[in-house]
């Protein structure tokens, strides 16, 4: 049998740190364009219980979310040891496209998956490159239709990279402002051989709710009076979305984990988007009580929102990347662990991934 | 056998009439940010001989992308007889996102799939909603990836939208700014018995060219000279697209026919992106010349861009409606008829899929 197996990953961790502490002079308006009454040095240490973030990365001036995902991209391809020209896909997840500092248009013509290409220097004409738009379960999304292009036939190598400059898109008006960060990650598939208890993705589970929860995530204006509403940033119905993930994103990795046939007590790894660390650490309580299972394994769930905030379709592909290069303690993958991929974000959209490594 | 059948298809045509004489007052300046000396009436006129646009649509004040399409996809749904809620995939193809009339941000969060199914009042979590951007060919990506997912058992029924504003990308100070214009098409995607003779998607082909060709069709600055270089424009390198277009289309449709076992005589007719009278023109010649037929079959290639202009993504889908419903003259297709598509766009990306109606 043949499985869709991860053969190389890569990551670009922008080197620009932004601590907690360099918002405290920002001034914070609420939803209602209100003053929030609260000392700004209050506000961020109530955030970091909430979120967990502490820090987060920013792309350089000169960098924009195509140039990290080449980056990124490159240490996929050359962990896997492909010759990239052998590439069907160039799959490309973002949401804002390419965003130059200091500006505010989004440029995505040529589509960022041609200018990775291009960047990469593949020349096969028959090595497609596409963008994909599915919030912050884009590259996950990108990892599931690869799959499904193998199993249709008609792709045996993909590369998917999730690449995403939120801050270039931040109201720095808004307490949310807090959360985004800028980063890229990558991986390779590959349509390999495989056997019943051997490696690859194993089952995959999907979910679009667009009825109430289209604008829990949105593009709207800064919340501090007076300001252009011509220019929008991204902006989060924080509660909302919190409900929302902790009931069906549990439901979602269920869906997902039955449908391979595996037991909870068989998966070793959990990668959650790092959204949120309060509300992570509840999807997986609630992912677990949907298995009557009150106790939690102990290092399920790796995290790196601490030090690298919510780079949306970036977040789970650095994570994994991270664990496979033993470069989170604590968190360690071997051969043959099952693993569980999950994410949720604007859309809405939930998607989830079980994979035997 | 199953098939991918197109059971039903929409379009929504803007109102907004612009007709070649609209631009008489305004100043075109070449790429070097020249005031080009002729006058614009000559200038107009060369224009409608090259690229046989007489007049454009643009969308109302009031309108988006996703709004246009949502219209067009009402009818694909209406025309398909499908109830909505057993849609697998809502795939939306466009370049530019959602941008309000007389602003220049893009608007992509959520996804414009995602937007309209919300309108479509789509509650069903399983019909997955997301985006491509593929360029001009976008539209006929989806399609190509609708029957992708079919193939892979995962997708019975696909909406696949195409949906674009150029009007408001245009620079008025650029010539191209005449070629561009707004528009949506759909289509509804089932995955459906068939017979050896019946109906549905025979081949498909696809090229990505990246590296001389990446900024054959990109963003830059107005032409005027001193404009806000931060205000960026659809840009296009009419020349090299022309030249590429006429030697790499003609052949990816080559491979496409061939792949479908199919000769050139089968072929009814041929649904090229609209983009420039001429150089479809060339495009159907040479492709003829490939299988040494130096006569082209009268009335293959139905034409709207006399009226239409070039509205990227939506230009296919919106110009097979019409021969769909015998609202071009002299173009009728019938069941059985051999169809080719072919597209060509920003990436650069060719594409082409054989169909039987």
């Amino acid at each position: 049998m043949k499985r869709s197996i991860i053969t190389g990953t890569g990551k670009f961790i922008p080197q620009q740190v932004r601590k907690n502490d360099e918002f405290f002079s920002h001034r914070f308006f609420s939803e209602k364009q209100q003053q929030i009454d609260i000392p700004t040095t209050v506000i961020a240490e109530k955030f970091r219980q909430i979120t967990g973030i502490e820090e987060r990365r920013y792309a350089d001036p000169d960098m924009t979310a195509s140039t990290m995902g080449f980056e990124a991209a490159k240490i996929a391809i050359a962990d896997s040891g492909i010759d990239p020209e052998t590439l069907d896909y160039i799959i490309v997840a973002h949401n804002y496209g390419d965003i130059k500092c200091g500006e505010m248009q989004s440029d995505t013509v040529p589509s960022l998956a041609s200018r990775i290409k291009h960047q990469l220097g593949i020349r096969n004409p028959s090595c497609i490159a596409y963008d994909i738009l599915f919030g912050c379960p884009g590259w996950l999304q990108g990892v599931i239709q690869a799959d499904l292009f193998s199993k249709a036939g008609a792709s045996y190598r993909s590369l998917v990279i999730g690449t995403e400059t939120l801050s270039r898109v931040v109201d720095h008006h808004d307490r949310d402002s807090m959360i985004f960060a800028d980063g890229s990650g990558a991986c390779v598939m590959e349509w390999k051989d495989s056997t019943e208890l051997g490696p690859g993705i194993l089952a995959t589970a999907v979910r679009s709710d667009t009825l109430r929860e289209l604008d829990f995530i949105d593009f709207g204006p800064s919340y501090i009076p007076g300001s252009d509403s011509r220019h929008r940033y991204i902006k989060m119905k924080g509660r909302k979305v919190y409900e929302y993930a902790i009931s069906q994103v549990p439901a979602a990795m269920k869906t997902c984990l039955d449908k391979s046939g595996l037991a909870i007590g068989d998966l070793k790894k959990i990668f959650i988007h790092q959204a949120n660390e309060k509300m992570d650490e509840v999807i997986i309580k609630n992912f677990y009580a949907l298995y009557s299972q009150p106790i939690i394994p102990e290092n399920i769930m790796p995290m790196s929102i601490q030090w690298l905030g919510n780079s949306s379709v970036a977040t789970i592909p650095t994570l994994f990347d991270l664990v496979r290069r033993n470069e989170i303690e604590h968190h360690h993958i071997n051969e043959g662990d099952v693993l569980l991929f999950a994410s949720v974000g604007a859309g809405m959209n939930i998607n989830a991934v079980c994979y035997r490594y």
